[in-house]
């Protein structure tokens, strides 16, 4: 996964040039290769360092600790997936067609990107608050959403109804890495499945 | 998590006697607690035996390896998971109190027992194909009694309904387990807000 915005994340230093994006750019993409493939705890700052031709020090100039380098992995992918969704959504004029292509997107990015489950759902192994923070900023900011498409939605509670859509997206996007699935065959899921269900259930 | 039924298990030599289960338990006990503490891949097959008091020589009677310790449990949360569920239906008419019954009970099983999120999604760092056997066997059985129930139901696709629905029932468990639900906000949260949804969107 490459990065073009970088984030405030606590624990962590951004480096202020060019030549200092590039070093953190080379280590956390080493840190998300090794912690993808043998999980967090099995994977040492020597081994990210040394896969991403980077001296000790260095990493201690940017990370505080392991924690923090996984801490800014997880920022990174959730302000990757916000602005491949936002740009997704940009020029839909319903909240219906948002949803629609909100969750194409998603299960699209998944599919290319499959390490996000990893990543995400590892985080609940390195620090419980990491993995609850980003599901609870997510929800938040979906159930924002939904509050201010109110007058074409026909539900109780905009909370509750953003993590049944997150767990409906994340799921399905669960079957359609089993399956290897196209972006046709997405589409298909999401356009003959998934919205007859929530055009019926939850919007007016 | 306690468990009164054993499965065969690959990997995995199941005792005969009940010295050999009350042995086999103690090892699964200690393998959750400290996997659920520190992942898989900081913990030692040594530290399961030190702290189930449990000699080396005995863990290997029973598992081949640490990574089929952590298969057993997926396995006996897999079938804990089934059999709470399948009691909690047991007295459901129709598909829609099934359903209703049925997440309102997975998702107070997740509150009670929070390690479950932990083991169940921490199998994707052990072994990828531990965490797509479990969802997809979970899967099908779900669209096989989606599918028996056609004549309730409007559903395109039993297979990625039940991937919905599983969604649905695992992140709403999350908020649920984020915010300390009690029972009484679990269930209002599903009458209120899930089954509404699923009443228009999924049911005749």
């Amino acid at each position: 996964m490459s990065d073009d915005q970088i984030t405030e994340v606590p624990g962590v230093h951004l480096p202020k040039t060019k030549v200092g994006l590039l070093k953190i750019n080379a280590l956390v993409d080493a840190a998300e290769t090794l912690f993808s493939r043998s999980g967090f705890f099995d994977v040492s700052v020597s081994d990210i360092c040394k896969k991403a031709h980077t001296a000790i020090g260095t990493f201690y100039i940017y990370f505080e600790s392991k924690t923090d380098i996984y801490r800014y992995l997880v920022e990174r992918y959730k302000e990757n997936i916000r602005r491949v969704l936002a740009d997704s959504i940009s020029g839909c004029r319903t909240r219906r067609e948002a949803e629609r292509e909100g969750i194409k997107c998603f299960i699209r990015y998944a599919v290319a990107n499959p390490n996000v489950y990893k990543i995400i759902w590892g985080s609940l192994a390195v620090e419980k608050q990491m993995f609850e923070d980003y599901y609870v900023s997510f929800a938040k900011s979906y159930a924002n959403m939904l509050a201010r498409a109110e007058d074409e939605l026909k539900i109780n509670d905009a909370l509750s109804t953003a993590y049944m859509l997150m767990g409906i997206t994340n799921f399905v996007g669960l079957q359609a890495l089993f399956e290897n699935m196209t972006d046709e065959q997405i589409d298909r899921a999401i356009d003959d499945t998934v919205m007859p269900i929530l055009e019926n259930g939850m919007f007016k």
